[in-house]
């Protein structure tokens, strides 16, 4: 076992962190220092610093956090950009928050002097790798401790007996879910339980943030979007932050019964696992940013990005956010977004997101001139003779040649 | 001016055409030989033989097939395998029946010993372009006749003077919708008026064949479809035809609101335009096909097929479907799908389409047992430590070597 | 420690992988299986099998397989077919050589009801990840054994103790190579030693195939192969079997200088490493195939192969010959080799592969008629103007809303 | 016929483009303005002042640049920092030409408030297209004059006849070269005459530049190239600006019979053409470029350039240099080079570029300590074991269910 000083955990309050807490301390004897982060999960933080302390862990060593605007402006905006989608569904809300925590683990970990870091992650998830590889990407020389891979804490049991026995108190939050939670700004995803069977759906009742489409207004909601290089700036005319923005646009979706997903997707670590998700907000901006998109991205600036897009996704799911490749990625994609400035009306309804007009006063490459039926100045309807000839040249000769297509 | 024996035209039996017809005998001296095919556009094809004998054509040069079967078994499953998307959005309704219209027009041509074809597409659309890729792929010693690029009736005054002069019946059919529209068994097309405004949305009666959210049931209706080797093959558990499933979920997409599709994309000739789409049925099948592979298809197939995916639609909207990159890309699509076998459960409510369970009796790739936090057979929690190690090894390296990422 | 009662053991009869035979029956307490395969390495097979006699391995445990046509026919000759290249440089000599072994430890491990299989690979390099996910891949309840990751042997000194404890004999073979090798009728390599320096160059006397350069003939010889499908079937008008085919090439190249490699590559398990390679024929194949390809192939079907090419090479390389995705990528390139037929001629002089003819009496697209100055009768210069104007159309618009380029 | 009140001529001096600005003045009544370029394609350019003098140009309108520097630094290096290559073969030395001269055009016509550029390539061609896009991407009001596809001087015959009655001598230059060539500091190329038929091989004295490999000097050359994020910076120790850089290099390569190349490649008009290359330099600069990313780069950053490489190369091949997918791409290039630093030490012998060596004080990642047989302080072999088994558990759980790979 490697020798520890000083571990920083990320820490949540909850149960399973407060015995790793513990369990860091008894089984390698260091100092703990605790680490929790606001990034829009909907939870006082309050508690966990109560908590920490009520552990014994020292003031000095209790850190937390508010990286909501940072999580949206450096982290959920440029993937936004890229209309990142993972397998076709997963708009990827619990992996790209995991690079941000492990950007503070190991920046308290620097300030703290702390050798090592520690997470709640288990070992059979994704989660685990994004933590470490970012961990360990941000710091070479860091040690990592994941206690789900190293103890015997393997039943539910077990973990309550540990805790029992080291006085943590294990009484169940009042209306707490009983499925597998994650919670940030961008997303909740529910894991385990009923949806271990792909073939049953899940309760109405697990999913906390949105109404369900029939439950939703019989209203219809318009709002306006405004984008400048690729990101939204402005919400029905009114500038916000970036989390300030997302915080809207969820509020906003789930009303409108928007952004519920159930899938089953491929772990990094190589099984498959069912997984509901919510991502009201997310949902509305990849719907406007691809309208943005479609009048100011020249035709194969969009093309290259959704050929690229599936690779980017892949990163961010597997945790390569630190990555050469990710910033190889980000700067052609970065590149594309300059223009796409400008404005999108939308219509929430039930579940539906139906964008109803684009416009942009000075990037704007749609000109009905140029696609009607009548004549305009800069096209040539005789053009299009010599285009299908010679993009047809090659299957003309192989069609002399014998081929067949 | 090219000499034209004998020509294989496209024929709708609607006021464009029959112009075509006309000027088509007048300008080249020509017999002209009509083709009217039945892809599930949902019009009657025997008026348009009428027409055709009316204006002179002979009972032997007149064509009719139903190619609905071959259309959707063909053409429009092959691409569902791929579950291609144009820019996004576009499930590429229009682009795949023309490569089906250009075999029989070749096919026509060879029977009838025409050495040309004729086709109604504009000179500034894709169309145009698609046809002829695909006849000169399929004959590359045809020759081509686009009237639209040709003749100087660029003006709907000169076009209805033009019938007028010819005996052509100018009288608008009662209710036809005053856009230009596309149909077939996969969806409804429209361009053009208030269209052409990115910034205007479209009046209520445009859409033709769904209802809106709005006006859809209040009712969910929930349907399963099963799938062989990647195609749907029954649903609700009735062995259907390629086209008689098209045609069911196209009903009940329609019924339910489901399939409206606004967007501006990007032209192969080079300009931006505005089309509005309804693909009822398709929007089902994209869903339900994405949902029997989730559980059936390898991991790194599923990225794959996702990256080549942007390629393949572009192909397809471009005109490619006879090429040697396509045949290349299809190879590859089929290959994966030997095992996408099972049934997809699904609800449909006012334009939402749910997935709510899949199941594969003899394919699924999903197990409980190795997601799940309790031990296993197959995996040990253990082996995540050098998994995630090895995978970030070559940062540990780049770290200590004073890499930032 | 796993419990195994019988194990399949890939034994080349040298120094390393007896002792490995013999660390096998004394930690497991199992029966040995011994397999070795002829794939061209160019040693007898002999010694092997009277090796394991003497090691007390029982007759029928003793399995020699001459893999060399199933090698080339198989695995060689379908990777050339897509011009494979790892990093820009590397002909994957061993890579492909790996799951050929893993078969064929799979097929003998079913013979005798072997539960386990075992090899010599270290625990840093390329060749464990190959065997052992073809292994995993063709039976997933296959055991592996991996002594160099198992045991305490872990320097010379240990290794040489524990043989002649063991009764080995490690008298070193008369004129072996200090380098750590690996060779097999596609390649040899080099690693190890002074390579461990990538400032450094080898020893000219590392070198054990080919001439080098200067030492080859100042005659230049010129040869002429024959493709079918994309691959080599004839050479200088001889119909060749697949390996014959290669071994003729090899004495060719390596008579002339051809085909020698340093590098540094990057390893799927995370460093980097310095190797030196030695493939005359392969290299000579490589450059005869891109010249059938260039007369015989559409263009868009050899871009296409182009840009897959690398992820297909990288496959290989990690492993990954057993899987969807690669046998995705082979049914593309498969696909496209449908019209590679024909004839190159080379002349190969002191390194140098030059192509001096390619011909192909039914396949070739390659009409001068049509690339010449003057007129032809399938194109029309004419054609151009369109052919540029439309795909400069979204520039031109661009250009006129103000974009810079 | 177009209006035209002055263009800028892209003119050699040659016969060709002497004879398009006599044509230019006489069809279109316009002022001519001659722009003559040294790209390093090895001619004085007094000559062609002279020769326009002589023509009737104006003093003021007959612009000379040395554009060398310019060349080398704003596009041979970005492309060579992507390793770019088309069709596994040639290194575009005419396609990355023709932005440079195509940005000058349309700068001198924005001097000389000219409304239209011409040129002299032919409309079967590339260069053509490479030209005219790149013009209208830097000026969409441009007007385009390409004489080649205008007039009626389509032998060579009618064009001799054209330059007798209007004065232009017809002399040929002593020792001028029967093929068709393009030549600039990066290749020369070769095109027509027997090259029109891919059987047969060009004859000796074809090749202007460099020696045979027969003729080159029995000794080797050893020679050092120093690396700044990703371009060449100086030649055995030596700073040299980049068109004095590759001049050396030509001079090097050319001397030891480096850089022929002899193809078969397929045009974006549609049809396949032979060309042969010199590109002594160049080919040095890509073997030496791979060797010092081989030991600066992350291997996912190389297989990612590598992956994108063949579109890159396209798109310069095809004239898409201005254009945003360009600058994406070359954005993440860019990105990639920034620690390519260091040296790299070859030997060049008669066709042959070796690498003998490669280091990078600062920026490499090459640790020999990491990839040896021996203990290391960052890697556990039994690391391995998690890795090769979490990489299979897809093919295990495959199999399980019944999987064939």
């Amino acid at each position: 076992m490697a020798e520890i000083k000083k571990v920083v955990l990320a820490y949540s309050g909850g149960l399973d962190t407060s015995i790793i807490l513990k369990w860091l301390g008894d089984t390698y004897g260091c100092e703990v220092v605790t680490f929790t982060a606001d990034i829009g999960q909907g939870e006082e933080l309050d508690p966990a610093r109560k908590k920490a302390l009520s552990l014994g862990i020292k003031e000095e060593n209790i850190f937390i956090r508010d990286l909501r605007e940072e999580f949206v402006r450096d982290f959920v905006f440029p993937m936004f950009r890229a209309n990142a989608i993972y397998e076709g569904e997963y708009l990827l809300g619990t992996s790209i928050a995991r690079p941000l925590i492990a950007k503070h683990l190991i920046d308290i970990a620097a300030t703290t002097k702390a050798d090592a870091i520690s997470h709640g992650a288990t070992g059979k998830g994704n989660d685990q790798v994004r933590f470490e590889i970012g961990a360990y990407a941000l710091n070479p020389n860091i040690k990592v401790i994941a206690p789900w891979r190293e103890w015997d804490l393997n039943s539910r049991e077990k973990l309550l007996a540990y805790a029992e026995k080291h006085g943590i108190d294990i009484a169940k939050k009042p209306g707490k879910s009983p499925y597998s939670m994650d919670a940030n700004l961008l997303h909740i995803s529910y894991e385990g339980l009923v949806l271990e069977d792909p073939a049953a759906r899940p309760q109405d009742d697990m999913w906390r943030w949105s109404l369900s489409p029939q439950d939703a207004p019989n209203e219809v909601t318009t709002i306006e979007i405004e984008y400048k290089n690729g990101d939204p700036v402005a919400l029905n005319g009114k500038a916000l932050k970036p989390h300030e923005m997302l915080a809207a646009l969820n509020e906003l979706g789930a009303k409108n019964g928007i952004g519920r997903l159930d899938i089953v997707e491929n772990r990094y670590v190589g099984m498959k696992s069912r997984g509901c998700y919510e991502t009201p907000g997310g949902t509305i901006m990849l719907k406007a940013h691809r309208a943005i998109e479609s009048i100011t991205l020249d035709r194969e600036a969009v093309h290259l990005k959704d050929e690229l897009m599936p690779r980017y996704a892949k990163l961010i799911y597997n945790g390569y956010w630190y990555s050469p490749e990710r910033l190889m990625l980000q700067a052609a994609i970065n590149e594309s977004q300059k223009y796409a400035n400008g404005k999108v009306r939308l219509e929430l309804y039930k579940g539906n997101v139906t964008v109803i007009g684009r416009e942009s006063a000075n990037d704007s490459l749609f000109n009905a001139a140029y696609s009607t039926f009548e004549e305009d100045s800069v096209y040539d309807q005789k053009d299009a003779n010599g285009f299908i000839k010679l993009n047809a040249l090659r299957f003309i000769i192989g069609g002399k040649a014998g081929r067949k297509y």
